[in-house]
This record gives C-alpha cells, structure tokens and sequence, in this order.
C-alpha cells in the first residue's frame, strides 16, 4: 500500500446478511469469494458450485453512487471490530450523514455475531441468552453488552483454524468482509467503505483465520433486501477483481475507488437479457485473461473485439498467427566440435542429483507399474518375433537382458530419461533380412552384425560431433504426426493380428452339436509298422506303447496318426481370449474416462483409479482368466540366464568366421542401420521434447544419440538386440508422470505444471524388466491376450492425442456440428480437408511400403515425408499452414518480418487506437464534442 | 406498427460491412442473427457457430449516443434501395449533420453491392466490371452508374431463393439491416435509424428474400473500425431482442428508441472481467427467458434475485415450489354410477380418427419393430416359464396368441392405446402356485383358473363403476419410483441370471489341456443287458443297435451310459453367449449415446443410428452368430397353431369338472388377482400419464381397467395367460414416439413437443406378434442371448429416467462435484440421503418379499409403499417432500393456503418493491434525493 510497487495480496471476500434467527439479530455468512462467487444454498444448507457472479447493471451502478456518497475510511487504524465501528459511525456522524442518536442502534447491529456456513445455527451471541427473543425490541439493548459477544477477539477460534477452506486461499491472502443488513431505524442508507491501514483479525468476522483489510458496510431501511444483496455482490465482485483489488489498495480518495469502478464498467462483458437467462450459473471458464493481460494497453484495443466480433475488413486479419513451434536452442548449429554434445552435458549435469530425487513421489509408483507392463510386453512380443526371424539367435532372454541393459544405461547417462528404448519394428524387419541374407550366402551372421553395429556406432558419433541433429528443425507436425500416426496403427494392427491369430491357433469347432458330443473324439492311431516309423524303431520298441494314452504332441512325435473330428479344434480358448483382449482393453478406456465422472473425491478418482487403470484392468482380466480356470496362452518368461540358443555365448568374437572384407563392406547396411536409428530415435525425442509437455530440464538430442551409438556396440558385441527410443511407451511415460496444481480458488481449473522429469521411474522400470527373469512364477499368470488389450490401448491412446487424427473425424462431422478448432476459425473447411487427405494418402503409401520389402527402407520414407512437405508450400499459403503445421524455418522467418512491416503499416494507420478505449466510460470518444 | 395489439414479426439481423474487395468497394455480410449470433469466420470462410452476442458495455452507450444524436427517420415510404438512400441523405442533410456536398458519395458507398456469405468472392457489380481498381479514386465516379448494380432489384434473385438458410426464418419474419463502414470522406460518424412503412423486398440487401423493414446504418471516419463493429453488433442484438423489436416497431419518436435501449440496458447481464475471457463463446442456453416472462412486472422483481444472488432471509425462502405433480381431472371422483368410465370415453372418442391417422409417420416404423422385438421377448420368456410352471397349460403358444389378442383389443378400444399389455412377474408367480394348489388338491386347473377370471373380471368392473382408479391420486413420485424400480431390477436380474444359466446348461471344461485331445472323448455303453434294460427290449433288439453311433439323448434313451471325459461339458457356447448378450447390451448402449455425438448430420444421427440402434443391434449380433455358426439357443417359435399340450383344446368349459362350491370360493383368490391387477395397470398408466410426457388426448384410467377386465374373462375361457400394462415396455413404447421441434433459430434448443399419440403403432405390434406365428423360419435365427441383451438394455434404461436412481448416485459423489440438481438447491444434503435411504431400505424389503412366497401379495405391498409415504410426512417437513417428491392432495391443498398466506403477508411488508426496478436506470432509486 505504501509501496506502489509490491504486489498487492489477494482479497478472499466474505459477505454476510443480516438475519433474524430464533428472534435474535445475526450476520449469517451468505457468499464469498476467492475468485469466482460460492453462494450458501439456503434450503440446501451447502456451498454452492463456484460459478462466475453474474451481476445486474443496476447493481453496479447503484454501487457506485454508494462510494460516490457514502463515507470512505482509507488507512483506518483498526485493532478490534468495536473500536473500528465506532470510528465508522464517528466519521458518519461527522459527515452529517446520520443523526447522532442512532449512533447507538447501529454499533448495536454491527457487532451482532457472525454465523458461518459452517456452523450450524443453534449458536447465540452468550450476551443474548437469556434474552427475550423480542427482535424489535433488541435495539433497546444496552450497547456495552454487546461488545461482550464471544466472537470479537483478536485470537481466531477454534472453529476457524479447522475450516478445511484454508487451503483453497493463498498464504498471503488478506480479507474484505461486505455486511448487507436492513434495520428498520434508518430512512436511508447507512454505508461506509473501510480501509485498515494493516490487516488485522476480527475475530469470528471472517470464517477462515484471514486477517481483514477491508470492510463494506451497508444498512438501509426496509424493503429492499434484493437491492442492497445485489449491491453487496457487486462490491464482492469488484473486490476479487486483481485490477480493482489493485486500485482498492493504492486508492488516495474517493474518486480513486470511483475511477476503479468506472474502469471495471469499461472492460465488463454483457450478455443480452433475451439471450441468456440470468438464472443459469455459469461454470468458471477454463482460462482467464490474467491481470497483466488486461492491464496492458495493446489488450485494451483488443478488448474491443470480442468473442463474436463481427471482424471487418481489418478485423478478420490481424488475429495473430498460432505460437510457432520452436525447438529451442538445444538444436542449433554450433559449428564447433562435438560443439552440441558438449552443450548437451553441460545443460545435463546441473540436473543431475534433481533427477533422482523429483523420482520420490508416489505418482512414480503407477508409472513404473505402467511402464514396466509396456516394456515387458514389447521385450517379450519383439523377442518373439526376434527369435522367428533369426532361429533363436536372438530370443526373448535376449531381449530380456537387452531391453534391461539398454534401459538402465541410457535412463542413467542420456540426455531425455523420459525417453524409453524398445525394440521397434523396423529395426525387427532389417534383422529378419539380415539373417536370411546371412543364412542364404553362408556368412556367419553373428560376427556380421557385429561389425555392422560397430560401424553404424561409428556413424553415429560422426553424426553426433558434426551437430547433425539439426536438421530435426525441419520436422514439422506433418511429419512427426505422420511418423507417430503410423507407429501407433502398427500397435494397433500388430493387436489385432495377434487376436486374428488366436482364432487360427484355437480353431473353433462351428459345427458342434452338443447333441452329438458322442460322435466327437481324437485318437492316435499306430502307424503303419514298416513305413516311416523306422527311424522311432532305434529307440523304442513302438508295440509298447500305449498309442491311446499319448497326447497329441507324442502321438505326432512317434508318427501316430491323430484321427478324429475334434482333433483339429480347441474349444473356448479362442473365445475367452477375445474375451480377455476386448475386455482389457475397454476396462481401461473406461477407467481412464473415470476421471470425468463425478463420483468419489478428486483424488481417488484422479490418482488411484485413471492412474492405475491400466494396472487395474490387468489385474481384473488377470484374476477372471485364473477364475476360468482355461488354458489360455500366457505369458512366457525366461527361468534361466542363459542364451536361448545353446549354440551361442554372451560374446560375440569379432574376427574369425567371415572373409575379412565383410569387415570394411558392412559399412553400407551400417549407413542403412544408422538412418533408421537416427530418424526413429530423434523423432521419438522431438515428439517428446514437445513444447506442450512442459519440460524444464532441457533435452539432449546429442547425447542422446552418443549413448545409443555406444549401446549398438555393446548390444553387437553381446548379441543383444538394437534399441531406439520407442515413441508410443516414451509418450505413455510422460503421460503418466504428468503434474496438475492442486486447483487454487474454488472454480479454477487445474493448470498442467509439467512433467515430473527424473530419471528414476526409467531405471526402475529397467531393473524390474532385468529381475523380470527371476518374476517368473508371478508374471506366468498373465495371459497373452491381456497384454494384446493394453497394446491396442497404447495404440488407441497415443492417436488421441494427434491433430491429425481429430482432422480426419472432421470428415464425418457436417461443418454446424464441429467442434471450435482454432484452426478451423481461420483456414477454410475444404483446405483442411485437402491438407488431411495429403496426410492420409502419405501415410497409406508408408504402409503399403512397409508391408513389402522396402520395410528397410522406412526412415528414408520419413524423409519423404519431409520432402512432402516442403511441397505443401506451393500448394497451401503460409498462412493456412501456420495453422495447420508450422512454418519451416527459413519461411518463418520471413513470415515474421511480414508480420513486423504489417503490424507497422497498421500502426500507422490507427495511431490512436491505443488510447481509444482507456480512459472514462463517460467520455464517449466517437462523439467527444457532444456531452454525454 | 399501426394496432397496438397485433404481435410483432420475428426480426432477422443482417450486418453488413464495407470492405475493399480487389480495389473495389463493396458490402460483405459479416454476422447475423435471428436469436443468437453466427458470426463468418474470415478466415474459415464459414458461419461460425450460433453463440449469445457478449457485447461491452461501452458499445453500448456509445449506440445509445448514436441513436440520440444520429437521424431516426420513422414510417419511411420506401420502394427502393436506391430511393431510400436519397431520402435518408435528405434527412442528414435537412438536420445539417452532413454537408450537402457529401450526398453523393454517400450515396455511392450506400448502394455498393452487397456480398453474403453464400457466394464466393469473385462477384462484382456490373457496374463496376471494367473500371480501374483503384479504391481511392471510386468515390469520384458517377453515382447514376452505381445505381444500375444487379442487386438493387424488388424481385428477390435465385441466390437469395436458393438459400437453405430460409428454412431457419419464420414465415413472418422480417429484415433488419445493418450497414457499417468506414469512409474517408467523412470526419465525423454519419448515423441513421429508418422503419419503413411497409417491409419491402430491397433487392440483394438481404441473404435471404425477406423483405426489409429496418435499416441501421453508421459511416464514420477510418481508424475505428472495431469500435464501429461493436455499435453494429450492439444495435443488431437489439434488434432482435423481443422487447427492444417490440419498441422499434412501435416507438414514435427519437426517445422511445432511448428509452427502449435503457430499458434493455436494465436487464442486462454483466459478466466481471476477471472471471470471464471475452473470446469464449458462449452456447445458447437450453432456454431462454420469454418476453411475456420478461415484460411482466412481478419478474422485474425477481431479476435483482440473479441466479449468483446470495439471498438473504427472504431471498432463500420465497423461491417458489415445484410445480406439484397434477394427475388432471381424468381421475376425479365423478360420484355418479360408472362416471368417470363415461367421461373416459367421451373424452377418447373424439381423437379416434386422429389416433389413425397420426400414425402414419416414418417414426412409428421403428417404434413398432422396437416395440414388436421388446413384446415377442417378452412373450417367449414369459411363455416359456408359464409353460414351466404349468406343465405347458399355457405355454409359448397360448403366450404369443393371448399377447396379440389382447394386445389389439386393447390398443383398439383401450382408453391409453400408449400402454403396452404384458404378462408380468407377479401373475406369472400366481398362476405358479395356483397350478401347485390345484395339481396337489386334485381340482380342475383350468376351470378353477376360468372362475377365478370371471370373478376378477367382475371385481373389475365393479372398481371401474365406482370410479376406484381414483385413489390412484395419492401415489406420488415415491410409490411410482418404488414400483418402477422395482420392475427396471426384476428385468435387470432375470436377464442376468438367464445369462448365469446358460453357464450351467452349458459347462465348461475348464481343465481342458489342447494338447491332451486325445484324452477327452464321450462314448456311449450298452447297458448290462441283464439289468435296467427290460423295457427297451420289448421294443428294440438292443444287441442290433450300434451304440457308438448313437447320440447323447439317445444314448440316455435307451438306457445307455455316457462315458469320458467330455460328456458333461460343452464348448464355446457359454462363452459365446456371453459375448452375443454383452454385445448386444454394450453396442446399444453406445448407439444411443452416439446421438450426443457430433458425426453425421443430426437427422442421420438421431432417426436411424439412435432410434434403430435396438434393431441395429440385434441384427448385428444375429449377423455375428450366423457367421461363427455356433449352435447357440435360438428363439423358438411355434409353427403351429394349436395348443402347446396335447389335452386340451381353445375353450374352456366351466362346469363339469370341480364341485360347485368352488365357483363361488375362487371370489377369495379373485379378489387378490384384482388387486394385483389394479395395482399393476394403474401405477403404470400413472407413469406413461406423467406430465412431462406432455401427452395431449387425455387418458383413460377406469376404460382400461374395464377392457383389462374383459380380456381377463376372454383369456380365461380360452386358456390364455392374463394380461395388464407393462411398465418398462410402456415407457419404451413413448420414447420412441417422442417428436422434438426442428429447431427453429439456429442454436435454439429443440423442444421437446410431446409423443405421437396414435394406436396404430401398438395394434401392428400385435398383429405382427400375431403373425410371428408364421415368421418362425426369419426368427430362429436370433439367438436368445441378444433379446437378454435387449432385456438388459430395456431394465438399465427404464432406471436412467428415475430420480431416485441420481439420488443414489449421489452417495458416491462428494458434494462439490453433485449435479446441480433444483433439489439440492433447496433441500439439505442428509435430508436428501435419508429420503433415498428410505427409499432403498423399502425397494430391499420388497426385493426379499418378492423372492418368497409373499410374492402374491406383491400389489399389496405397493400399497404398503403408499403409508410409508404417508408416515413420512412425519419425518420430513413439507418443504423438503415437496422437492424430493409430491405432496399428498390434502397436503397440498394446506401447503397451496400457507404460500398464499405468506405472499399476502410479504406483499404487506414490501409494498413498493413491485415498482423498484421499473423505469429508468439513471434514476437511482436508493439515493433519489441525489442527482446520479
């Protein structure tokens, strides 16, 4: 107050009406706010929803004329609500605004007791009881007992510590109380505006422990309590308001507050009578312009065109342009050597001992446990895969300890631990290639794989001391929507094929009559004695055997005959997989929509269920798959450390087995190898590193790249398999450690604070992927189409949150019932959907590619993309692709001085704009000369 | 315009703008509004969505200076644009406000062409086609050229004819132009408001070929083109505000347009800067004010009450009550002999034709086939379970046969041909234990059963004679909910545990190994010949039959004994089942809800995906199980009409058969049959009568207990099952008869306008009920689980709409996050939670009841319902029952007194309040001794 330059605190407003209960006069708590209104429901004896304060013109005017002729204290010295009403009473008295002999009556009401929303109204004043319930006659009272009232002390009560509403107002926040009363002994108002010149607490005034800084009195004569409520509501209002707040504290006088008032009018916002009805409340909106916002000049000519503006000429133009989508400065050139990995460390380090301990939260918990599920489904489905391409060189314990290893250093050392390694499928595809290359020209195709991760380790480096990252910059939302679009509907149809699978694995028997159950069986039959049994004749003596109690595999293993009309089906297994894929998947959809319900408090809802809906939805389709009992695929984990393939060690030796120029020539399938991972393990960081996501840490695009060149090598000389950033589990992982502030005021929307960035989830996923081996007992009671239902989730998850993908709906929306994308205010329909169908088209010619042979190549396509997208300048201007995509570099600055020259030429053009709207309502400028 | 009293046309708002379009001048629609705003998104090229106009306040004052200080021409004769503008010049000219000179180029700029947002922007006049593009040389061009522009023509152009836009105009309407624009000529604003006498077609003036009667028009200097969009979209909302439309048209002079802008101003709703972002849109509300709501002088003095208003001792308490829930005078008590079944049917006939005829509609085609499915359901299952408990006296057969009898009698001649007649649980659980009794007893089941009909029928009629349906009147929305409910969770639990059966019909084999096939088979042994097989062997040659070719049941048959491993169990059809039920339950769930989508237009959405989403269903699961060929169990349907047991034919005799006095005893059992009668069809007529279904051909309580009672007689000669109304089939029945408004304005909400009220649709269903006789070969291709599916659905359905059902939500939501439901408003949560409470503790006791063998006496207990409700009058105070339920008629009346007791006693106390807020806003009433 006395320096103009320290922020003022912030005004929580309490306003109390005065009440007749059981005969006795009280202030009974009627609204308050922090920021947005909560009223006490009446008959519902409760808080109402928070909700904007739709005020009445009337009432604000009326405000006004109060300060106008009311008596203003500012800087009162106050330190207890009896000496603070005599002063008020004492000025009114001096301003000739009431008569001296009802000095009395008016001390008397005002320091009559406050009941809070929270109490319940048995309680009295301890001057009253005893009292006759005479209202009327209450005012005959002698004053000096009412200063006696339990709740004017300097202490706050018990009542006000334990109000759990502390916790919605800021530390620093300081009072307004508005007391609104009808007494029948005045015959005009009696209102007083109070400024304390420190924050004190009055006692049981305010429900909550908050010191008061400011008081607004009105009392009136009978009759029109609706009025001076609505008076009383106005002055709430302005007093939460940060500009008016603002003005209330720095204010020298009367016409300060008036001005404050008028400035108020002058931004206020109308909504027309026929138009909206008054008695809707209306939710709090998700933003508000904040304080500076309004404050500054610029904005008050913005102010001018509101929501619906009919935009003219001009109008529709100036609308500035989407927030371009900067990469920051961990992308830029450096021109020195290693100039950007040495930038990378040193921007690391600093982070580093935060990066362990932000991992302490319970949040973390859920993350591992989601995380840990992705990564052993994806280590166990490519190990799979690995091990059919490559008859078991690679085999799920590979990928086991792989995954492990691979994890654990790069979550350790790499520039983004929230990025997650994974085997991704196209690496999978150059493997399968490899090895058939391998098998078909007689090369040992361990020692060549060596020597082409070493090269493409050696390739990476290059890439990382040159500063090659760059060229990320030119990788807009077209390309990286287009590549994380694709990855997610490899998820997706990578599930479904494996359910497609289960049908063709568990054949259904169709045309079984339960009837005819009888005519149902499967026998071994003995083969033939002198025909292909010689070989099974070395070993046993086939007469011994009993053909019809051997199952079905030893019957096939002696060279028995399975005959039969059952034999070839398996029942309910098909079914109970569908079952449990289908079932996995929609439990978690559905429990992660839990999160918009209204039932159960924030926190459970929020924390536990959304949370852990994917852990919850494992369990439940876990424990229903134990309660069938049914032989259904599970999941298979390694019991023993040891290469699945006997033939192989831990090591792979460098030399020996391949004519030594294989040594030099494995530098071209390196390069191949080398662009895959660079594009596959930057894109995956771009889309990480995403503004939207809020990471303060800073990224490392070079070290992360160093760190998987080094585990190529080690991977290689293992015989592990390769890892890049996997973009669908990193996305889930950043997902899952999303931080929301706790909502402040009632009303307020939780903000999005960031990501909880530490390194710690990462390595504890790893580790656990590690003893994952020894977890065998418990994690074998997970059924394969369980975690089919989280991959297709995963999918399914990571395309929400695509633009692309809300573009594509736009299609089967007719225009009146589509949602209000930005974009779509500014570029027209049928250039949005051309722009879509480009996406499309370039994402069925990737799919198609990599369903052939040309898999390989599928980083160069990604490069593609960006050509493609180059060309998309000659077709859409770079306006609509602002909006769309984002500028590529060089256009956007270009766009940008255009920008600046239009923003001058506009300048000069209205040089009076900035001035127009500020000042005085009253001061009609279209029309200065005449008076209003 | 000329009599006071004749309604005004609907105002459609068109704002103009003048843009520089490829150097030339021309006008370009920029928004409009016929209720709410469309605003054309610059750069979408498109109509933005309707949303209410937020204006500022300070466009508001700055028009009202406008209106003040601008020329308002009255009742101008005008024919033609071009004619018009001239006199409106004239006018400026004659005041002085512009200088003579200037007339031309006024003119000019006022007859420029106007583009709407329909056509693309290559148009130009014709007039100027030819001309140098430069803009600022156009005003120096002869203003007779631009008088020859094509679209200042009276005969509206096929752009105008063609626009589909004029659908969304009522009939009557009439044109407000708004014409804003910025000029170089001008340096002060050049304003006019003109009425013409009569609303005329201006040529290309309007999108749309509604003729003009309103013009606005400001010109005004360069630089403030926002502030002059702000003014036109103020006078443009205005405009189309009823109140403010009403003075335009019939102000006569310059200071009623004032006052009339002052007037809105009054009512304004002004929303605080700093909890509102201006750029939000704000939805039209679901309703809106009406102006005789507005205009009406007690409403003035409920406006200062905003929906915010922190009422303060009177303000919570004078909010008024619900509107009490009225069952109309159908259910006075007439006092004369058969009076109310006279008024019943004077009151129908008058609608007969109409009954037909309304029902030629495309929406009763999905009615009757949802309707159709529910009511063959609902016949099998009852069907088959009668046939259970009678040893097929009454089986499926005489189920489908009684349905469609009478179903179509009474849908013919009943009294509420809405109401859909049913078997029901409990006369499905009386007829069980009659047949006990009778069967134990050794009497006649079917004639004792014919008896006791006659003597039903007779107490039926006797109850309709007496106008007995009139104690319906004191079941209030506790008793209705209580039975409702009950009935939803019988549906709900038999369509359940159906479902649970079918896992023990057929089991699973849970330890099924799939490589052990061979170990599983299930053959049939001949029986020790010696023993149980004597009886076979006087009819077989047992040694002859090949017992390994025979099937299950006829293994069983000839005594033989299963043997393996595999006879108990049987695949994949209880899993399978499983999926047809969920999946019908599940895919109907989501097509109802895809209604609230926003794919697809809303005609497509709502008629075909939303009201044939049963249908939709249940032939796609029909579709899933034909293509897995399963042998799941399929609907049934007799193929041949006779009577399910051999033994009986299609009439009953009466005599013969029991000792006579049993004819005169069955009036003991009748008399519960009554009741149980009664109580069924009554309480849901009540239901499908509620007042929310807005049902306009009054309602017949004792003409369809009357038919009730014949068919009882009739059903009971032919050995038919009897039949009353069925609840949740009735309300299924309505919904999908619901007709909604086309939305007239675009934004408004459509309203919902009542149900198409015809018998047409219930007499098909029956007849195609009739007919299902002959569809067997189509319907046994439905399996049974998809109707449990749709039974599901229908139970959780007919739960959704009851309030009791929210109020137990409620339990599991923390009060912030509550609904803001009107009687959590008013009533205190705990009372809210005991009201429910008690509620569910009656539905439990109910539930137990209806498990034993008290079931029979299940209408009685209903009645039961009815005192509990009385006895809560002693609990709850009537305040709190009258929001949570109805009062009871006497209450009411009491209740109806004491309000008016207390509004006398309220108008005594603010005599004046009435007038307070009427009249000017500058007249503060507070401080009228001061000057504002």
């Amino acid at each position: 107050m006395d320096d103009d330059n320290t922020p003022t605190p912030t005004i929580f407003t309490e306003m109390d009406t005065l009440q007749h209960e059981g005969g006795e006069l009280e202030w009974k708590e009627s609204a308050r706010w922090v920021k947005f209104e909560e009223k006490v429901e009446e008959g519902g004896e409760r808080w109402s929803k928070p909700h904007v304060s739709t005020l009445t013109l009337h009432s604000l005017f009326e405000l006004r004329t109060c300060l106008q002729t009311g008596s203003i204290l500012l800087d009162l010295e106050g330190y207890s609500l009896p000496q603070i009403v005599d002063d008020i009473v004492d000025r009114q008295i001096a301003d000739g605004l009431v008569a001296p002999d009802l000095r009395e009556k008016i001390s008397f009401v005002l320091l009559r007791k406050h009941r809070h929303q929270t109490k319940k109204p048995i309680h009295r004043s301890l001057a009253d009881i005893g009292k006759s319930s005479n209202t009327a006659s209450s005012e005959s009272v002698h004053p000096s007992q009412s200063r006696s009232m339990n709740d004017i002390s300097d202490t706050p009560s018990t009542d006000q510590l334990k109000n759990k509403f502390m916790k919605k107002i800021p530390r620093d926040a300081e009072a307004s109380n508005v007391l609104i009363g009808e007494v029948d002994f005045l015959d005009k108002p009696f209102v007083s505006f109070v400024r304390l010149a420190q924050a004190t607490t009055l006692g049981g005034l305010t429900e909550v422990p908050v010191p008061t800084r400011f008081l607004f009195i009105l009392l009136g004569p009978h009759g029109k309590t609706k009025s001076y409520n609505e008076i009383g509501r106005a002055i709430a209002t302005l007093m939460v308001d940060e500009l008016f707040s603002d003005v209330a504290y720095k204010a020298r006088d009367r016409d300060d507050l008036i001005a404050g008032v008028d400035e108020f009018l002058d931004e206020v916002i109308v909504l027309p009578p026929g138009e909206w009805d008054p008695k809707i409340r209306i939710e709090p909106p998700k933003k508000v312009p904040s304080a500076d916002m309004r404050k500054s000049v610029l904005n008050l000519n913005e102010l001018g065109q509101m929501n619906g503006s009919a935009g003219g000429a001009a109008g529709g133009e100036d609308e500035e342009l989407p927030a371009p989508h900067e990469l920051g400065e961990e992308l830029k050139f450096t021109g020195r050597f290693g100039g950007g990995l040495w930038l990378d460390i040193k921007r690391k380090i600093p982070w580093y001992c935060s990066d362990i301990y932000d991992g302490f939260h319970i949040q973390s918990i859920s993350a591992v446990l989601f995380i840990y599920l992705g990564c052993i489904t994806n280590a166990i489905t490519f190990g799979g895969l690995l091990g059919d391409a490559t008859d078991n060189y690679q085999g799920v314990m590979e990928s086991f300890l792989g995954t492990a290893l691979a994890g654990t250093v790069f979550c350790v050392f790499g520039g983004q631990p929230l990025i997650i390694l994974s085997s991704t499928g196209p690496i999978l595809i150059f493997e399968k290639l490899l090895y058939e290359f391998s098998k078909n020209n007689g090369i040992d195709y361990m020692e060549l794989r060596l020597w082409i991760g070493l090269h493409s380790c050696l390739q990476c480096f290059l890439l990382v001391v040159t500063d090659a990252s760059y060229i990320i910059k030119y990788m807009t939302r077209f390309t990286e929507e287009g590549f994380s679009s694709l990855i997610s509907f490899i998820f997706i149809s990578d599930a479904i094929k494996k359910m497609i699978g289960a049908w063709k694995y568990y054949p259904i028997n169709r045309g079984f009559k339960p009837d005819y159950i009888t005519a149902y069986k499967c026998e071994c039959i003995a083969p033939d004695q002198g025909e292909s049994s010689f070989f099974f004749s070395l070993h046993f003596n086939l007469t011994d055997l009993d053909w019809s109690q051997l199952s079905k595999k030893e019957c096939v293993k002696y060279g028995g005959a399975l005959v039969g009309s059952s034999c070839k089906y398996v029942p309910d297994l098909a079914l109970m997989s569908f079952i449990l894929f289908f079932g996995t998947y929609s439990m978690t959809v559905s429990l992660k929509k839990f999160k918009f319900s209204r039932y159960f408090p924030t926190k459970v809802r929020q924390k536990l269920i959304s949370d852990f809906s994917i852990f919850m939805s494992i369990m439940c389709f876990v424990g229903l798959d134990m309660l069938m009992g049914l032989d259904t695929p599970k999941l298979i984990v390694p019991t023993e450390f040891k290469p699945t393939r006997s033939d192989r060690g831990w090591l792979v030796m460098p030399f020996g087995k391949n004519p030594w120029w294989w040594y030099v020539a494995s530098f071209v399938p390196a390069l191949l190898v080398t662009i895959l991972i660079f594009m596959d393990q930057q894109i995956s960081a771009v889309i990480v590193n995403r503004k939207e996501n809020k990471l303060k840490k800073g990224c490392g695009y070079h070290l992360d790249l160093f760190w998987v060149g080094v585990l190529m090598a080690v991977c290689s000389f293992m015989g592990l398999p390769w890892y890049v950033a996997a973009t669908v589990i990193s996305i889930a992982h950043i997902d899952s450690l999303k931080m929301e502030s706790e909502s402040s005021a009632p009303g307020e929307q939780p903000q999005f604070l960031g990501v909880r960035e530490q390194r710690l989830t990462g390595i504890l996923v790893f580790v656990l992927t590690g003893l994952s081996i020894f977890l065998a007992p418990i994690l074998q009671y997970i059924p394969m189409p369980v975690l089919y239902g989280v991959f297709l989730y995963m999918g399914v998850a990571s395309l929400s949150g695509i633009q692309f993908w809300e573009r594509i709906k736009l299609y089967l929306m007719p225009p009146k019932h589509q949602p209000d994308f930005s974009f779509l205010r500014h570029v027209p329909l049928r250039r949005v959907h051309l722009f879509t169908l480009v996406q499309i088209v370039c994402l069925a010619v990737l799919w198609i590619l990599k369903s052939t042979f040309l898999a390989i190549i599928f980083p160069v396509m990604i490069l593609g993309l960006m050509v493609v997208r180059k060309l998309l300048d000659l077709i859409f201007s770079q306006h609509d692709l602002a909006w769309l995509d984002d500028i590529l570099p060089d256009k956007d600055k270009k766009k940008k001085e255009d920008e600046k020259k239009k923003k001058k030429d506009k300048k000069s053009v209205e040089p009076e704009s900035d001035e127009e709207v500020r000042g005085k309502l009253w001061s009609m400028d279209l029309f200065s000369q005449q008076p209003f």
